[in-house]
This record gives structure tokens, C-alpha cells and sequence, in this order.
């Protein structure tokens, strides 16, 4: 079955992340997209963004893992929803499955980037006290 | 607290539902947008998303309640995905929560439509057998 060129591009960043290539990493983003590093913090356009990556390796003492066990694409013109079950692990870290969603933007070139990257998906909503 | 623009039309959205004013609601969605109708099932373009929405209207015997229990905003120029905690319920239908996510773009007039309707969250990923 032929892939979505959006999952493809998810399959290049996780492999990007796992090898800790942040150029190829940040082809993927759009110049003013929107990253949730953790819960109640947010990182803002590519430089920010490899900044968090480049941190985020490091917390996960450089052996980050990151897979899709599942994905959907939901896509409206050159607007996109992916909705996947992403896993995390690292070792001394035990493999963590979140309910990730992102945004993809077709460019003019035709390439999709991703604009909005939230892997904690729905627990980013704050709760009432 | 100020609102965002989207958070209002969310807001106007579910009161449209509630009151069946289909009109009202179309202006909410983009031209192209897609919803999720139930598992498996989507309405693309404005003419079938209105149908789905009479449909559904009939299917709750007319007494749909649609309302957020938190809901979240991540902006990124003229696209925002939402999550939000969507609880509907109707007589006879028990309150049920959805995590439910959606995509808004900023249209030329500077008014946010929804692109991308899915209030089944990660439910629509197809579980491999």
C-alpha cells in the first residue's frame, strides 16, 4: 500500500530524533511551528524547537527511541490532523505510548511540515482545580 | 479572561448543534473541511458535513447536548489544533466524553473555520488484527 507522504516525513523525523540529526530534524517543521516539550511548556519556531530536541536528547542520556504504533491522516486541502500512538523509550527510561496529534502544512512546494507537534496529546488540557 | 476567537466558535458550534441551526453551523467550517462521523466514516465538503449533522440530530431523537470539559489551543500562524474534552450526551443516551481534536485555519477575513472535525480523537486509528 503506497504511504502518505506525511508518514513518511513523521518516519524521517523519528529516525532524525533517534540519530540525533537535528538538521535533517528541523526540515520537517514549519519556520513558526509549535512544539510541546512538556506539560505547560511550549517551544516556538525551528530555533527554539532544536534547542528542545538537543535537551531532550540529553535527558534521555542520548538513547532516545521513538516509533508509531498506529497513525491516521486526516487531511483538508493543504491542512493535515495525524493522530498516532507514539512510543517513547530510552534506556533506564520503560517504553511510554502517548496519544500524540499533529499538524501538517502542505507548502507551496508541495512538501508537507509539520506546524503543530504535541505528543502528550489531550493531557496538555488543564484541569480545573 | 479574554477568549480565543476559537474557543467562541467552538462555542457557537455546539450551541448550532443544540439548536439544529445547520446554517449557522456550516459557517464554521472551511469549504473543504472533513469530519469524522463515527468510526470509519467521514463527510467531506460543506453539503455532506450538513447532511451528517441532520442525520445525527434524528439519530439522538432530536435532544443532542454537545459541551467541553476543557479544551486547549495550539496556534501556529493561521492553523491551530485544538484538544478539547467534548462530553455529549442526549436523553436516553448516556453523558460520554470524547477526546476529541480539531483543526482550525485562519481564513483571509481573519475568521478561524474548522478544516478538520474529529471528535473520536485517537479512536480512529485502525487497531492492526
Amino acid at each position: 500500500m503506497k504511504r502518505h507522504p506525511i508518514d513518511l516525513q513523521i518516519e524521517k523525523a523519528d529516525k532524525a530524533i533517534v540519530a540525533e540529526e537535528f538538521d535533517e530534524l528541523m526540515d520537517i517543521y514549519t519556520d513558526d511551528a509549535v512544539l510541546v516539550i512538556e506539560l505547560g511548556r511550549n517551544a516556538v519556531e525551528k530555533n527554539e524547537i532544536r534547542k528542545a530536541f538537543e535537551a531532550i536528547a540529553v535527558y534521555f542520556k542520548n538513547g532516545l527511541q521513538v516509533e508509531q504504533n498506529g497513525l491516521e491522516i486526516l487531511e483538508s486541502l493543504d491542512t493535515a490532523l495525524v493522530l498516532a500512538n507514539t512510543v517513547v523509550s530510552s534506556p533506564g527510561f520503560p517504553a511510554t505510548e502517548r496519544k500524540a496529534t499533529y499538524v501538517f502544512n502542505k507548502s507551496v512546494g508541495g512538501i508537507w511540515l509539520c506546524s503543530v507537534d504535541n505528543s502528550y496529546g489531550h493531557e496538555i488540557i488543564e484541569k480545573n482545580a
